[in-house]
């Protein structure tokens, strides 16, 4: 009869000096929450860690004014049960209005499933297979290198070398953000890194929803030739016309979703924007979109609309996503090598091969082998 | 050149003993902002003042780690300006995810234009009346009674009491809430309803989006027969292909937008859900929306689609939105007068007849000739 005794709640900066086209990250913030249980294994009770993603910000506020008290107050059937809590931690919501509280629900929601596992001593990607997927687990995952940031003074030189060092460190396919220079320097820095990275379908572009209608069918125009991986969030995130209408002018593989939160936001973009099951990618991410409990019930939405979980790469680059992909057999994940430092990446001494990734064994989502992660995640939420 | 001198935040409660077929409000909460500035008139600082609509929680958190400090670092150009106070508060904000953070720019923007119209000495409805349609503002504007929540030991007979409250309080127009009890409960206190307000067309009913398309085509099935004013929000305010299959079994009025917070959101429902410009209603609340600056450019929006102005009665019963309807010619503006005190209502002393209210001549949005509102606004934000 496993019982949370104590609910932390702390923000640590990750903050960058890279911008993508949308926004530049040099005052971006995490939350951190530490779940402490009276399950006491090795002489130390068992604890379950959460943070939230990047792009959106902490949300300290939220979480202490609302979803740590209703938490605190939460019935779970002397289970550490993720779906109980969601339902407690969103009762006296209004239906509507996906986002920060998406993200304070996640961060609690991360802290619960690596306690649920922790508790059950195995690692996250297990206890979900064999929840959720009949018992089967990947292996490997792929992950792609995402970086190509704009920061000042960077030159077409520097990108280059960026990417030669996620070829170096085992990465296949790499991704570099568009949107934030005019098209020709667009092009130029696309050609720079294909130069490093090789092939087309090695390397992804990502414009972050900044362009209109003209500019992405001008860049998709531009793109063509050269076979991306992938051709990332075009326009405003809730434009599912213009990413229709996009799809009829480029027809190479696109991905979005990084800013769809709730499955009615995720079942809105496979409704109308024309997403093509045979070739594009959905990159919602749990952690900013209320948790794994939500995202289940986006996975679940899938088969309706032609796509399937082999169509889902979540937006993150996080070790819950990770296990998500493994345990219930994603197309893969993002991962970020060189920023949003201790929150991306993997366990220490894991090897990426050709854009492939294998999993930790170790109870819960693995943080405890993320020697630089797991210290940041302790030192803030110390009492 | 008026300069923000401070800016003040606090919570209210706003909490009640009722309950929608959604959420109850025992525990609703409400921001209270104030913006000082160094414009003095009649020996006092002249003072903006805004809060948060109802149904959305306090913000106090997102105020005080994000919207405020942008705020005070921001260049208003030495006017008090709204949009480049929006630009600013919104910097370094991902685009999609339009939940919570709008209702935080939702306060502080209506704080901006309560301290914008007193500055410049006139009623709020006149200086948007001049700045965006021409001059022309309306005499008075069409308000209904939103009442007939569920609560504890309510029975037909208190509604009918309730009914007959807003009829003697000149309300040709009232509001009930539905889907908190089985459909033939519901059809009883409909009934009940009516023997108070009369004809079908005096008689809203609202859902509060709690219905599976089923649900919402029975209940249309078994509305159709008594002529209502409308139906409103019968499934999730993001399911619009339920609203659009809706409109195909019931062809009376209905009405939707209330928990839709931006203008991209809005523009989603005039795109597909099939909403009939002849006969519908539009209820996006600008309070809990980022405000009137992104109100206006939901406003901007309709043409295209074939709406206009007319078909806008906001959610939220407070006195920004009355300020718009008057302004810039809206379809009405909805009042709560039993509940959400103070919050909800007009100035002292202005009367409501056959529906229709007159707009208070007074600078700014008209909070001080609320006595119970004004007091609950200074009490909260005083040093």
């Amino acid at each position: 009869m496993p019982v949370i005794t104590d609910i932390r709640n702390a923000v640590v900066p990750i903050s960058s000096e890279i911008a993508n086209a949308y926004i530049d990250f040099s005052k971006m913030t995490a939350s951190v929450v530490a779940l402490v249980s009276d399950v006491v294994r090795d002489g130390k009770p068992l604890i379950g860690y959460g943070f939230n993603s990047n792009g959106r910000y902490a949300c300290k506020g939220l979480l202490e004014e609302r979803f740590i008290p209703r938490l605190q107050r939460a019935d779970l059937g002397g289970e550490i049960d993720p779906s109980r809590a969601w339902d407690a931690m969103m009762a006296n919501e209004k239906p509507g209005g996906h986002g920060e509280r998406s993200v304070a629900v996640g961060v609690l929601d991360m802290a619960l499933w690596d306690l649920a596992a922790k508790v059950a001593d195995v690692p996250l990607w297990r206890l979900i297979a064999d929840k959720w997927n009949g018992g089967a687990a990947k292996d490997t995952v792929f992950v792609y290198a995402a970086g190509g940031y704009y920061y000042p003074g960077k030159a077409l030189a520097e990108l280059q070398v960026e990417m030669q060092g996620y070829l170096d460190r085992g990465y296949r396919v790499c991704k570099m953000k568009i949107g934030g220079a005019p098209l020709d320097q667009d092009i130029a820095r696309i050609e720079a890194a294909l130069e490093v990275v090789g092939e087309g379908r090695n390397l992804a572009v990502d414009a972050n929803g900044c362009f209109d209608l003209q500019t992405a069918i001008a860049y998709g125009e531009a793109l063509k030739p050269y076979g991306l991986f992938w051709y990332e969030e075009a326009g405003d995130p809730l434009d599912y016309a213009l990413q229709a209408e996009l799809a009829r002018h480029y027809d190479g593989p696109m991905a979005t979703g990084e800013n769809l939160f709730s499955h009615q936001d995720a079942r809105n973009l496979l409704r109308y924007s024309g997403m093509r099951a045979d070739r594009d990618w959905l990159q919602f991410d749990p952690a900013l979109s209320y948790g794994l409990v939500e995202y289940k019930r986006v996975l679940d939405l899938l088969p309706e609309h032609g796509f399937s979980r082999a169509n889902c790469i979540p937006h993150g680059g996080h070790q819950m996503a990770l296990n998500i992909a493994a345990g219930l057999g994603l197309g893969g994940n993002e991962s970020y090598p060189d920023v949003f430092h201790p929150f991306g990446g993997f366990a220490d001494g894991i090897a990426v091969e050709d854009s492939q990734v294998t999993l930790p064994d170790c109870p819960g989502i693995g943080f405890e082998l993320k020697s630089a992660l797991i210290e940041t995640l302790r030192d803030a939420t110390r009492t």
